[in-house]
Parts: structure tokens; C-alpha cells; sequence
């Protein structure tokens, strides 16, 4: 079988985001016979359906990522109890132009981490709903919703968690499946 | 007693959005004794923690109108299911820095337009989510939630349905009703 | 290929409730191949985890109906802006008694019907979210979320308007190349 | 001023439910000048709007309360990720028969706890969304959202953590000021 490709989608601008934490324990635990590419989202302007064409070149970039990859996995970063601007902002700009969805059947996984208690699970479900819209296929189980993650992280960033580790690996495991289901042929 | 001001929140950057006709059509049917100013939310960066100070001087401003209006009026733009880009961000910066939460404690009413069936409800309701965080005390009634929206504003932008108009002034009544309540001394 | 079972939730004890007229339209309307199961949900008693053993008959018949099915189809009843209780009510006890979930893996369509104008899409979004702990996998699209239904059932309750009729159809013909997908051999 | 009456609203029919224990909490920890009485939502069928005429009889009490109450509050219990039935169709009697809704105007609590890491936190923003049909005002702050319930209450029920208690306590203190608020005289 080929390897699978899993485009890591950021939750956030910051340097040092916990969702990026998240992102790059994904390509360390990513399952033999598929790996994590993250998508750069950085210089992409706030979107403008008025300025959308040309893209703006960091936006083109990101989309062709997406469009070759097997299966995308969101790294959410809750902000005011919902999606960051930031990654709302990448999800719109890479749905666009119309009909040029570049999320468009793909299957996705989702993780997210907070500071707080709820982990980021509000804008988890936030996103979900877009995804019917993006005609995105999430997989359920399990979940990654890492509350207190100020506890779960070193000082350089890294996951050091070892259960969210492993709840993580396993939510890569049943990605990797569910894309293959969703991908072989008839 | 004092004239009231509504500050109004666009939902979207475009010239024409019908999100801002909604609002213009609220600066002609404010209540005696009320009046809506428009925030402009251009020029805002997409938020990126790790550079909110000092704040842009577009956000600066917005949030000075903001936090002088006796009570808000955000017009929803709906993508992909969700809030805009553009909208959440200027909501987020507008709730920056720490501690300072230019939302906290305000009324708020709640408008949404879209081509589409629903109007931006998905939107509105996910907004709700957004301002437990902020502190915000939105109204319930009547909603304002206008599809088919292309059928309901002309050429120029300007809402010309009268069911919507009527609704509209109505829900304008109430918040201005509702913030005298909440305002009122003791 | 064997003929697909798809097992229809009603959203209502309703005689007359468009959403079981959507049920009865989906069973006219199912592709070849395939056929739909109305399951009863009368007779269920309100859920209380103190007397949950043995299963109540009809709750014990209704699971049965849906572990043999292939796929789900829940017609939703927008009650206050959520789910019916009688809806909820169903899902609830056929998930029952732990870890006995019979809804775990299937593929599920949705479809909603109200008088009013968003024709419940926000029920339809809160089952989504319980999906996700129900381990359904719903499909996207195309919607249906059928507004204003007084002008799209006749006296009788059957739904005549054709506009929905083809969106129902198509609905039933994802919902059916999904199954398969998710149940062929590896 | 008048000693204030908050009903609370069970969220489940089990005897020994975390949501009950909160509520027997809030009426010890109600500040002076408030009481809260439980609303019995046991012997409710489950709704079906064929046969809501005449009340039950239990559903009539449960109505006369909430009617007379100033404040109402609800304690969540989650179950799938969403409202219980149970609670959810207490809700729905109670806003029956149209247009009778009781609770039209009410200031509102929320408390909710579960005994994994979200702590019913899902089913809070489900409610939310119901609350703005019901035209329903609740308070946002601060949220009472219990994880890991089974380590904050004792082998009887009561809620025993600290910080859990002072939440609840500041909530109730929000609810009265609220109340006080929306219902004094203009």
C-alpha cells in the first residue's frame, strides 16, 4: 500500500501554541505506512471575497498540499470558546475559490488543547459543523481534547503527556483506517 | 434619559455584503433616543498572540467605539457554517489584551443575512457559544434571520423587504429596551 | 450485492408529523438495492439509568431493528430549537445498557422538517454532536432540511413538493454509495 | 426587597444523580434573600404533542412552580453529548401548551457535572440554544461545569469539593443580581 499523507492543519499563529505541540507529536506517532506534512499558514490575509483571486501565493501553497493529501488532521486552538481567526481564516481561504474546495471528501481528524478545563472541545464541535458544509469526514473515537495542558507540555513545547500520547496515537491509528476504507477501490 | 449608543459589528470585509446592508438599514430604524455607529474592523492583522502589543491602531479604535457604545449590534456573515474570518477576528481583538475585554458586560443584538436557506443561523448560534466568554447578554426576540437574501436588498445594498425591515426595528426595540433595563440604576 | 437495510428514526410520536412523512416518502424513494425500516419508538419509557434492566419490549425490539440494519436514517424533530425529547428519548435508550451501543459504527443519512423558516437545521447539528459519542458516521451531503413543510405535504402527510423529493433521493443514494463504502471487504 | 424564588430543574430522574446533588448544594449555598425549590419532573410521559390536552398532572404542578418562580436553574446532566431526555422533555412540557410558555422571560442558572474530563459542558450550549426560543436570559458567569464528578461528591450524594462549592455559590450571587436586575421596577 502507499504511504498515506496527512496534512496537519495549525490552529494558531503563535510560535509555540500548544495545538502546534500537537502537530508535531502527530508526526512523531504518525502510524508505519503514513506521515504528517504541516501546512504553513502564516502571511495569509484576512479574507476579502472581493480580493480572493489572485490567491495570495502562501494560500496557493497551502492548498496544494491539501488537494494532494490522503487525509487532513486539524489541531484546533480554542479562542473565546470557538475556532481561532487563524484557522477559521486557513480553512476559508483553502474552500475557496468557489468550486475549488480543496477539502472537499477528504477524511479528517481533529485535536485540540487548552489551558482550561474543557480542552478545547467547543471549538472541536464548532468545527464539525463547518465540516458538513466542506463535505470533510471526521472520525469519532477517540478524542484528543487535552484540558490543563500547560501540565502536559515541556518547557520546549514537546507532548510529554504519556496517556494524551497514547490517546493520540490511537486517534492516528483509526485515521489511517478510515482513510484507507474510505480510498480503496470497489 | 441619555441617548443611547449601539455600536454595530460588520460580519464581513466585502464592499457590498449584505451583512452591512443590515446594518445601514439599522442606522435608519434605530429607536427614537438611540442611534447605531458603525465599527470599521479593516486593517485589522490576523491575530497572532505572540504580536497583540502594542495593539494596531485599527483595533485601538474599534475598541475605544466599543467600549464607549452602551450596547452592540454584530451582523453575521456566514462561511462555511461558521462565523467569518473577518468577523471572529475583529471579536477577538476586540477582546484583547488580557484582562481588558472591551465586550465584557454589554447588551448585544444579533443579525444575519445569506443567499442560502438558513440566513446565517448556523453562524448566529455559534456566536451565542462566543459570548458566554465575553460576558456579552444578548436578546432572544424576534431573531433577525434573512434568507434568500439576494430576493430582499436592492441593487445598491439597501434592505427594501418590509417583513424584514419590520423585523428589524423590532429587534432593535428590544435591545434598546433591554439595555435600558440592564443600565438602569439601582 | 445484497439488498441494504436502512433503519428509520422518527423524530416524533406525532400521527402526522412531517417528519414521518419524510420517512414515508424515503421508503417510496430509496434506490435499488435497497429499503427502508420504519422503527417504532411508541411505547419507550422516559429514560432512567435506576431502571434501565431488563430493556423494556419495545426498546428491545427497536435495537434489534437497528444492529441488523446496514445504515440509520434519523428524520429530526426540532422541538425549542433542539431534538425532540421523544427523539432523544430513542437514541438514548438504544444505546443502552452500557457498552451495549447499538448505533456503534453505522453510516447514517439525516433529514428535518419544520413550519418555520430554518426548518430544523438546529436539531439536526445537535444530533450531529451526539453522533460523535454514539460512534454514527452521518453523511454530508445533500442536506435536507425542508422549511416552511405546510406547503410541502399534502392533507394526507405525504410529501409532494418535487424540489424535495430529489434532494431526499439523493440524500438516500449518498447515504447508500457511503454504506457500501464503509462495509465492502478489505 | 422580597425574598427571591429559584426553581431548579433536576436533570435526570436517577435518585442519586450528580446534577440532583448539585441542586441540593444550591439550596445551601443560596445568599440571603433567595431559596431554591426543586421542581419534581418525575410521572411526565413522554411529549407528544397529540395528546397534550388536558396537562398531566404532574406537568401542571411542575408549570405552577416555574410560573412563580423569579430565577430558574438548571443542573445538566449529559448523556451522549446532549441533554437527557428526561430534562429535555421537562423542558418541553413545561413550555407547553402554546402559548404558554413559563418560562417566557426568566432569568436563568446552569450547572451541570459529569464524570468525565468535559463536565457536561456539551450539554450546556445544547440548553443554551433551547434558552433563546424560550426566550430564557441566562448568566454567563462564572459557569459551573463539574469534571470528574465522582471525586467531588460524597458516598450520600453531597458536593463536597471547595472550589466546586464557591463556584456555585459566586453563580448563585450572579443569578440574584441578575434577577434583581431584570425584574426591578423602570
Amino acid at each position: 500500500m502507499p504511504d498515506l499523507t496527512i496534512a496537519g492543519i495549525p490552529g494558531s499563529l503563535r510560535k509555540n501554541a500548544y495545538s502546534r505541540g500537537l502537530l508535531l507529536a502527530a508526526q512523531e506517532l504518525a502510524p508505519p505506512g503514513s506521515h504528517v506534512d504541516l501546512v504553513d499558514i502564516r502571511g495569509f490575509p484576512v479574507f476579502n471575497q472581493d480580493e480572493e483571486s489572485p490567491l495570495p501565493e502562501p494560500v496557493r501553497r497551502a492548498k496544494e498540499l491539501v488537494k494532494r493529501a490522503d487525509a487532513v488532521l486539524f489541531s484546533v486552538n480554542e479562542h473565546n470558546y470557538g475556532l481561532s481567526a487563524a484557522e477559521k481564516n486557513a480553512i476559508d481561504w483553502i474552500s475557496r475559490p468557489y468550486p475549488d474546495n480543496s477539502w472537499n471528501g477528504k477524511p479528517a481528524g481533529i485535536l485540540s488543547a487548552s489551558i482550561g478545563q474543557v480542552g478545547g472541545a467547543r471549538a472541536q464541535y464548532e468545527l464539525r459543523q463547518t465540516m458538513v458544509f466542506l463535505n470533510l469526514f471526521p472520525i469519532n473515537r477517540p478524542e484528543v481534547i487535552v484540558s490543563f495542558a500547560a501540565d502536559k507540555f515541556d518547557a520546549q513545547g514537546r507532548l510529554t503527556d504519556e496517556k494524551v500520547r497514547s490517546f493520540l496515537a490511537n486517534h492516528l491509528v483509526e485515521l489511517v483506517r478510515y482513510t484507507r476504507v474510505l480510498t480503496r477501490p470497489a
